[in-house]
């Protein structure tokens, strides 16, 4: 399924649906999903959408997103408020809630909010060449060709249905993590959508969350490290073409560990860095 | 001025104020600020510490703000929403306005909201040992001894009043970018509260923005670069002592930049990992 259909979203009339002003129906589509629960990036995206057009400005700048409940496939709605409208950004939050079952209306006609999904909090601009002074003090990641990267398919024991949704393939250092994990808390690889459909800075957001865990590759007991938090700072507009992906662990403390992403585009432009906070559960 | 004090709020009635419940008082005290702009650090403990008590929970796990306009100094309200309440976090948004004058009150007794000073996302536990395993793959910054590092004075050419309200001792060879630039976007130095007032982790949220810019050591034609999002987890209560920073920024790109902070406590623990997005204004 393209990916724009899949995180779209289309405004509800307020008065009709007995939501507030800025509200947005979408869906969470099947197979967008690590174990049932939708991933991340695939929710704040479709949260972004609802947000860039409730503040008419089509680029994210900075966007952070707390995961509270699992995104489970059907109908949900996001709610948005502006906080700001200013000249360079404008700023608004928004909550995405499963839409509640019609049976969940009670007498007065009014159902209990469902539990949230996910709460986001952005500031949106237009990502056009801003012509300021330029410094980077880092490179792409040096990967293999697409064509020697490898595809994780079930035999990776790690497969979830995401990975038909997008075309990724991974560095060969970082992608046998699953018969014998590298040592590192590291997952380099090369990102696009399916079929090489056109990517927005939006869509950036996906790549910022599609890799497997860079903890896989580490040497520590994990099964699972779900998200608390993610923060993706969107510094270009892609050209067409692959990704370059890289995320890296550096601490695994008090029970928390951090995922930091650098995405880079096919003419080498740094176009996302990433950070999300993940829980380490006890064994 | 202690800081405990200079951030503290108090819960205003919500029937006889006319705010909603979860709402609260406060102050921007005077010698907190940068040219008159009170520090960001200092602003997001004010609001964390309205958060954590409306949540009942001590500790930030990770918050993110978004400056909106100037925090002046004087009263401030800070109105707090509960988004979650779960078995291991506490989530809330926060919204911290100046307090409109009196006057500014209409015939039906009614003011309109004032601009926002910031937007806050963040979500709360208790940061006891967790028992998981742990894994660093970094060490704390080499400074020298305290007493061999150098505390900004107004020769600095860059000494705002913040720089009073704490004890911050910059490494030497970071210090003299008035002077000449380091070359590297790179800051360290020992921070501490004034006359070594204890700190619990919402007090590390002011280490986390206390340094000058790191790229006033870099060689760009910078003034001043205002943050438009600071993203601070807390990994750990900090043991008692003076705190070791670093700041570094990698990308200075399309108009923005990063600055990626570690602080360490004085038994060697990372006990915050910070991020903001600043901007690059042009020249």
């Amino acid at each position: 399924m393209r990916f724009d259909l899949a995180t779209a979203v289309s405004p509800l009339p307020g008065s009709d649906s007995g939501s507030g002003p800025g509200s947005y129906s979408g869906a969470i589509h099947p197979s967008w999903d690590i174990r049932g629960n939708a991933n991340g990036g695939y929710l704040v995206a479709m949260a972004a959408r609802a947000m860039s057009d409730r503040l008419g400005r089509p680029d994210p700048a900075t966007i952070t997103a707390h995961f509270l409940s699992p995104g489970l496939v059907g109908p949900v709605e996001v709610s948005t408020e502006i906080v700001k409208e200013g000249r360079m950004f404008g700023t608004a939050t928004a909550t995405m809630r499963p839409v509640a079952p019609a049976d969940a209306v009670d007498a007065s006609g009014s159902a209990p909010a469902p539990r949230p999904i996910i709460q986001v909090l952005g500031a949106f601009t237009d990502l056009s060449d801003s012509g300021a002074p330029e410094l980077v003090d880092a490179a792409p990641p040096v990967l293999p060709p697409v064509e020697e990267c490898v595809e994780l398919t079930d035999d990776a024991g790690f497969s979830p249905e995401l990975f038909k949704q997008i075309e990724l393939r991974m560095h060969p250092d970082d992608a046998y993590f699953h018969v014998k994990p590298s040592g590192q808390a590291l997952m380099r690889g090369w990102f696009r959508l399916l079929d090489d459909e056109p990517m927005d800075t939006i869509a950036l957001l996906l790549a910022t969350d599609a890799l497997p865990p860079t903890v896989f590759n580490a040497d520590l007991p994990v099964s699972w490290v779900p998200t608390v938090e993610l923060t993706v700072h969107l510094r270009s507009r892609p050209v067409p073409g692959w990704l370059r992906c890289e995320f890296r662990t550096r601490f695994v403390t008090g029970g928390f560990l951090e995922e930091d992403g650098l995405v880079w585009d096919e003419s080498g432009r740094l176009v996302a860095q990433s950070r999300q906070l993940a829980l380490l559960p006890k064994i």
